[in-house]
């Protein structure tokens, strides 16, 4: 049983997420976009992953007794994977760019507001061990953010089944199992995408003319994820933010994928805010993986601020005996949201006069 | 301290391979062209490995958090693999057929007159996995085995340092290194293959316009080998070969690279015969790697035999006390080839006058 399983099967009534009990969602599992400034995080892409696998002989052969007279399996492989994507980022499958949404210009406004340091970006990711070569795929801060958070890319992850010990080994592998996954964004989905990708990975291997068997198989598939800010979650959030760190935080998106996200919404029928403790330089999936010091505890201090933030925010409204807990949870978020209304507008809705 | 070193130190003299005293020279290490036929070898491609990193930061990255932003090691990497061969097998490095020798006549009747089964040579590989679709490269049994034996090949063994388990990790890897070698013929060198993988890399990487750092590494180089089968040595095995199993030995090449040879060759101022007792589809390097119980018995037969017909074929004549040890060796070894050609054609040289 995996995550969003042990999810829906907790959001049952009367479980620890039933959703009439569960009124925000709150995920600490992404990073600041530099080292000091918090950040409260709106957007995520997707990702959808992909094995290509392909075969030519039920056992690896020998590449001197038998190569030059077998189609071989990684021949193939290396050159489909060199199909989907050049080495300036551009992703090659054809029709792969029409969903997605249009830049609007608020997006850019908020790009060009985030606090990012390009030479500090150099560091955090490693990059500047190419020393005075080192540079980014675009040079500008909006350009970098932009194709980190908005655009689609893919990454070439690597090969299962091929040689990948150290030293030199004359192996023609029998299967191989070529990996890569594409991040998505609004408004592709899992099913166009995956739909692209097997008509080019197909139409590419027949212009092979191989013996060879390829197979594709879509191994992942978690959906983008955007919520609009201006929410009491996020409100309550960033007040929390305020209190523990003494400033307001920044608004941003991430590359990364969390697809639990969207479980969590729709099980707990509750809207989610990504607050993240971590900074840039932390070293996700990587060697030496590092969380500071600083941003634990002051991490600590704005989860436990946010949950004061949050209580100021929902008046407790318990269920009626007898009555209908979801039903009276509903009311209690549309009471709740009409209150924040209230708060800076004015309400006067039916469900308010009633409280 | 590797084999050759090892035989390099065994060659000095009074030590167990001092030229003085060793005559010939077998090796048995390499496969039958089918199942049953015995065959005497004379004729190995050489191989020469090649390790390409491509290096883009000092540590792992996410793909999701990072990608869109780096030049990918990986991106690169398979680029540079797909522009080395096609999926025909054809060799793309501008100038590395330029030194093959032409064939001869005496080449293309000589693997005419192998006995191969294109069908049983299915079931050997593991191609016939594939089904009704299972075909080579070559449709016929002249140009599979002149493929295998006498022209260059070019396969891509696997990538070290990207991702190779099972499942789907999300990593742009920091620095991947590709695996290649190419099996070389007459009268291709090492260090010619080398200068032109050199050349192609250097300028297909410069096209890629990539960030990445590429290093090219020639790992391993062992030349190809040839003899003349017309030779004592050949003929005592031949001999041997005909006693143990009834039947005259074909004359094959091989396609797999033993350098070893050269160095015994070089070494012990012999010449070498391959005497293979494996059958063709015993998997080298593959899995279940087997030895027939049979070709054993036959091969310990073949051996003892082929001791047996060189003490026929060498007259013992021990060096003078206190003479030059190598240079009676070379006069006997000049002296057994003028008896071989005596018995043949007759010889009259100051050698064996002497004798």
């Amino acid at each position: 049983m995996g995550l969003p399983q042990l999810v829906q099967r907790l959001g049952a009534p009367g479980q620890f997420l039933d959703p009439a009990a569960v009124d925000f969602v709150c995920i600490s599992d992404n990073y600041y976009t530099g080292k000091t400034k918090p950040c409260l995080t709106h957007g995520l892409r997707g990702n959808v992953y992909f094995h290509l696998e392909v075969l030519c002989s039920s056992k690896d052969m020998h590449s001197g007794v038998i190569g030059g007279s077998v189609h071989e399996a990684m021949t193939d492989c290396v050159h489909l994977m060199a199909s989907l994507v050049d080495p300036s980022g551009k992703i090659l499958v054809e029709g792969i760019h029409d969903d997605i949404a249009p830049v609007t210009e608020h997006e850019r406004a908020s790009v060009a507001n985030v606090e990012f340091d390009i030479e500090e970006y150099k560091k955090d990711t490693g990059i500047d061990v190419l020393g005075k070569k080192a540079r980014f795929l675009y040079d500008s801060k909006e350009e970098i953010l932009m194709h980190r958070w908005r655009y689609p890319t893919l990454s070439l992850h690597g090969i299962e089944g091929a040689f990948s010990g150290t030293g030199s080994k004359t192996v023609i592998p029998a299967k191989v199992t070529g990996k890569f996954s594409i991040r998505i964004v609004p408004n592709m989905s899992p099913e166009a995408v995956h739909a692209a990708v097997r008509k080019h990975v197909e139409a590419q291997f027949a212009k092979l003319g191989s013996a060879c068997q390829m197979k594709l198989t879509m191994a992942k598939a978690g959906n983008w994820w955007y919520r609009d800010p201006d929410d009491p979650n996020f409100k309550a959030a960033a007040a929390a933010t305020v209190r523990a760190h003494g400033q307001e935080p920044a608004l941003t998106r991430e590359g990364g994928s969390i697809p639990i996200t969207e479980v969590f919404e729709a099980v707990c029928d509750a809207s989610c805010v990504l607050i993240p403790i971590g900074a840039s330089d932390d070293g996700a999936h990587s060697q030496n993986e590092k969380l500071d010091r600083k941003n634990y505890f002051n991490g600590i201090k704005t989860l436990g601020c946010y949950v004061d933030e949050l209580a100021k925010l929902v008046p407790p409204v318990p269920a009626p005996f007898g009555g209908d807990p979801v039903g009276d949870k509903r009311r209690n978020a549309k009471r709740r949201r009409c209150k924040i209304d209230l708060m800076a507008f004015g309400c006067d809705c039916l469900d308010c006069q009633v409280d």
